[in-house]
């Protein structure tokens, strides 16, 4: 059944590839210790806090990585700079399953407030830990938090990066624009969504994060389903973001096994990494769009 | 059926035309980035919260026009006058589409503890804007954050408005004065409650808004579902106001076309616009409600 | 079927009336302006916030008369002096229908950390409210948001109050003590708990109360009488605290006349109004619990 | 059905007994007004937190000694040392009933930033407290709030401690370095996690704890019972915490109940006390886990 595009029509010029009518890209931050260290540094004196962070790599990283091999499936996992060099086993694993390793910062810094030198130094630091820990060259980039300046695209593509996971203002990949200047280098968006988040379903650290209840595994992943339909109806991208030690515990890593199998058995529905999403959406002659702050007159 | 009025008597005076026994209006407030931009300006830097917000207009308008063509619904859009002047194709299309445009701020101001002048500045700003972008003069006006002062019903009346839509002190319609004086003007009140509001159902920008979990969209429909056959029951107006960057995503306007089905399909509910329920209880003899200050005696 | 007791002992001395084997009250406090003036004075102002409440006493209670009404039904609604006040005929037509009326404060006043007089002044002023109003001497006491000091039962006590509703340590009734003078007076106690309130499940005013999402009416009903089942189970009290403004919205409403039903059909379970519970638990001989302090050693 | 150890191996070395496939610890803290004084003082002198508090003792413990003596289950209930002395008789009767009794600090103190003298202290008053009123030593610490330090594994074992509950980076129990010289004393570990808890779930006191809605026990239990079904599978520890004042209310006991009931029904899920596991896991032959703070290079 193709995509009913009167209901739903594509954005100007976007098409999938044929055969296809929707895509899914079920990622990982693997965010470890560095999510709590880079906002809140005292949490680095808390044992119970980084205990709760490490389950990511001690135990749920493996899991993860049994269950997308049971599937088949081949994803991306975003690794922030100080994860590869605080868990390079885990980080390797990770590459040696043979999925895509992206830029998560270095210890997940936020960008808001920095100025540019500052925002290099965390994107050239992320840069040469993936470098030296697994010897590779990130081409995607999803920015902590998923904060971004403004300014983040033209050093993203300074840097050599080929796509970003940051944006929350369309439903399909798109192409994302540098600078005003015809002809500036471009980078390729992959829209994500506070609602394909585990962050606000799952997460609990008192005093810190997680203002709304724990949420029941099956009921997660129903919602999660119940998103995945209405995107595939309307051709776009299901970007869902997880965090090895927020679903990677039992209940939650069953629910998402069997969401993920339900995706992987919709007819015309492609699931892929990011590389693979951004490598198409280069294929097509979109028109870039350009992020320019909003205007206020006195 | 006709309304169990023994059960659920109407208020005095007040009555739906002949074959009707209730209402429902499924407003949208176009808030795009004002409504982050007119409480947190710092927001304006921060392109992740600009990215959400452009959502709205970008991707979510135009699903829910042709959503309400499908359903062959006009229905009533307040804009902040900053919105049509950033987004004046978007805005147009609304028109264009056959909608009512109410007034919505300008940039999505609040009124809590602001001056008169001020107050007057933020309605006249809009209404210019409104003017300028669509060549329309809205007859309708939704409070930002439906925060209203004492004095708000007389500014709206002197600014020629004719109906206002900010109370939680009914579930009908009813004639809102402008001052004790006898023969002073009024405008028509159109109430609203939080319970129906898509904000606290879905909203999440983390350190601004949002501190209930993401609902499910089908759970959220049925809740509205509930409330609509309850409010059918009573007799009285079904407000639903919603925000497109909020409610145009894939699942969430997916629940809410087979939600508005389902009211379509009410015997006897009126699906209206916001002018159109003002004209009619315009029509009633119903005494007008004065809103005064609480008065507390030391 | 008799409560089994072996299971489930009832407290030492306790025991209903012949043929009961639990008890519930189904109690509003009529709070309107007052729980939102008495914390937060400055929302006297904010005429969207006054709105809000006011449905309680132009909308809800109304409502609410007919759905006791309905359901035969008579119980206790607790009430500010300032409210009583501030809308008499309201007030007046509670009384009228034949429900009790108990004391609620005079402006919904906190007593955490003010001195004793402060505290005297507040019971007085309600009672001179209560008095001049609707010529009543209410019996009961229900402290505003269950605020209570060590010395508030000896305060009811010389007021001439015969019981109190605002403690969480109990499933059963229970004589409280005033002193731990032998034949000091004694008040009944009749327990409460936030798990049968409306304000977590239902009330939302952004900036002021409410953090949790707005409850769906069938599921919290749902709940309650779960709720329900398990204190008749235990053969306690179901002691539930509505508030007209938030539970008196139609489908809230529609859900709580459901729960009633339910209630009343439950063999055994006697809906009885504050003062009737208290006038059963005088009869008994209870040893009087005594409130004091903890007591923390350096 | 012996676990499926190709799909969810087992840390390495690790092995439940023979016909052993996961274990469930179903343990309470039992907190009453500790937890509120311990971090909040003031609430000392607000009778309705301390009555809130009280139902634990009064009512819950009484009630859940009951639940498991029909359950025939021994398990771990948590006790700080002041509540050991306040509520000697409510103390003993946990004791006397068979269940172990874990260190749960004196006054329910946080060591977050407290200096090591400090931390002994709160171990040694609270081991105190627990001899003098039971004559009992405690094998096993569960930390208040679980606030761990990295040198609190060392303190627990230099007094006499045998395993400590407080961390969340794995599934199963494991040995827990004090030193990172070999022949280091070690404790025992029992894993717990967030989603195991019952304050999240249930737990509300306006002003102090509980930004959830109050969970309906029903789902709460259904919710557990995922957890539970998913934990057996991995072969893991099931380890719930529970607050008698938050879960011994009767609804929520009653759906306590029927979970223990249906894990009890479990086919080689074994039900246990903190001790019992210990002294399981103590045959092992695993490596220990030394926890130390991240390092971040400037």
């Amino acid at each position: 059944m193709p995509q009913d595009t009167n209901r739903h029509p594509l954005p100007a010029d976007f098409r999938w590839p044929d055969g296809i009518r929707a895509a899914a890209l079920f990622s990982f931050d693997l965010d470890a210790e560095a999510v709590m260290l880079g906002d809140h540094p005292e949490t680095g004196r808390y044992l119970d806090v980084i205990a709760h962070q490490r389950y990511g790599p001690r135990v749920a990283v493996p899991r993860i990585l049994r269950m997308l091999d049971r599937l088949d499936l081949r994803t991306t996992f975003f690794v922030p700079g100080w994860v590869a060099e605080t868990w390079p086993d885990v980080a390797r694993s990770v590459r040696d399953a043979g999925h895509e390793v992206g830029h998560h910062g270095y210890l997940h810094e936020s960008v808001r407030g920095v100025d540019e030198e500052t925002e290099v130094g965390y994107l050239r630091r992320g840069l040469a830990a993936l470098n030296e820990v697994l010897g590779i060259r990130p081409v995607g980039y999803r920015p902590p938090s998923w904060d971004i300046n403004y300014r983040t695209p033209g050093l993203l593509a300074r840097e050599g990066f080929r796509y970003d996971s940051a944006m929350m203002d369309s439903d399909h990949p798109y192409r994302l624009a540098t600078s005003p200047e015809p002809g500036a280098p471009t980078l390729i968006e992959l829209p994500v969504h506070w609602s394909l988040d585990d962050w606000n379903r799952y997460n609990y650290v008192p005093g810190y994060t997680g203002n709304s209840p724990v949420g029941r595994p099956s009921e997660v992943c129903a919602a999660w389903a119940e998103e995945l339909d209405a995107i595939v109806e309307v051709g776009g991208l299901f970007s869902l973001t997880m965090h090895p030690f927020v679903s990677g515990r039992p209940a939650r890593a069953a629910a998402l096994e069997r969401l993920i199998e339900r995706a992987a058995a919709i007819d015309g529905l492609w699931l892929a990494t990011g590389e693979e999403l951004a490598s198409w959406v280069e294929t097509l002659d979109l028109p870039p769009v350009l992020h320019e702050p909003p205007v206020i007159r006195p």
